[in-house]
């Protein structure tokens, strides 16, 4: 690639990153705002939270396009066309977190509208799930946009105590379904929540892998990196 | 696109798409293999389900790198780079097919395991749901390799049957649960074993929207189809 090209293939990978950046925070603050509506059973923003997902929905369709024509027209080879591939997916995985943030609010209003607030629902961990998830969605942003291979590495490896920290709050919902029948529907809504939770961190885990692959790959061109990587987190 | 360009760029294509059959055969057999042990309770196959998911992951991991590898070496532009860039977004989704049968194929035999089988839970609404949904992976990849867009259309809005037949199931379990709480925690689990169908369907939606992105965008190059299609979809 002469120097020419790459300058515009530069600025126009420039470009995807700041709506990138865009997008991300976008969906940050939606899985904010839909955690706080959860903890605080303040339903007040779950329309905004709705509607925000449009512009999420568009900004992956916009983010994908842009992507695909900065391959056709600068025609990239090797860790640039690496890098544009992985935004393609990056940008599917932070869209879905956008939907698992639309899933919950609308959940939190269901149980809002259904009026039979029980006080064993505390939401305990369900709270520390979400303190776990939220920070881990800008942490890997973050390092996406520092290409920072051992943040992510980080990140990949809490996914786990994510997992059994969802696990514990089946544990503690399932507890109360048996003690008292009466919870059960709400109890069942609030599982569907940790697991839409318990996703998200899934999702984190999978823009984390596309980090360490890039980067590893910056030097390991034709290592078969993304193998080992696969194999490493099957586990 | 020159004529000896484009025939190197054919053949490579048409290996990754016989590739991309014999992903999509495996992950309809580990499918209909984990649906298969959920109705008749015979947990003999589990095992080989679950080692049957590392050749999913390996060849998604396969043929993602042969599109890449695709796109450096053949340049393709319009139509053809957008095919290849939905071959890598339909490996995703399939890989994910591949993950929920796992899914299924573990929590039967956690539940066989649990050994307190309740006739209760005949577990009817999920065969139903099973029955809905296999046949729907196989037709939408064959729609994918014809690029026919009209059964991909049928897809798309048979989605909505499954998500009414998930949360059919759901309340049929609801009812077990408030009925005889001992069935709680196996309920639970087929809730989850029904919400893993539903993500099958949706990634069998995700299929079929690329199938009309790309035939329609044979036609309508500039013509913002993507944005469309999301639209329609998002209801």
């Amino acid at each position: 690639m002469n120097t020419h090209i790459s300058s515009q293939f530069d600025a126009e990978l420039q470009s995807i990153r700041a709506q990138l950046t865009h997008m991300g925070g976008l969906v940050e603050d939606q899985l904010a705002a839909s955690l706080k509506a959860l903890s605080t059973k303040d339903i007040s923003d779950v329309e905004r939270i709705i509607k925000g997902d449009r512009e999420v929905d568009a900004l992956e369709v916009a983010i994908d396009d842009a992507c695909v024509h900065v391959i056709a027209k600068r025609q990239p080879t090797a860790i640039d066309l690496r890098l544009v591939m992985a935004i393609v997916k990056v940008v599917k995985d932070l869209e879905r977190i956008g939907d698992e943030a639309k899933k919950i609010a609308k959940t939190v209003r269901k149980i809002h509208e259904r009026g039979v607030a029980s006080p064993m629902l505390n939401e305990v961990d369900l709270a520390h799930l979400g303190d776990m998830v939220l920070p881990a969605v800008h942490a890997v942003l973050d390092a996406f946009v520092r290409s920072d291979a051992q943040a992510a590495a980080d990140l990949v490896r809490q996914d786990r105590a994510i997992d059994m920290q969802f696990r514990a709050a089946v544990r503690q919902l399932v507890t109360f379904m048996m003690e008292d029948a009466r919870t059960i529907t709400n109890s069942l809504d609030l599982i569907f929540v940790a697991k839409s939770i318990e996703r998200i961190g899934d999702h984190v885990k999978n823009i984390a892998e596309y980090v360490i692959y890039i980067a590893e790959g910056t030097d390991v061109r034709h290592g078969g990196i993304k193998l080992d990587i696969e194999d490493e987190t099957e586990i």
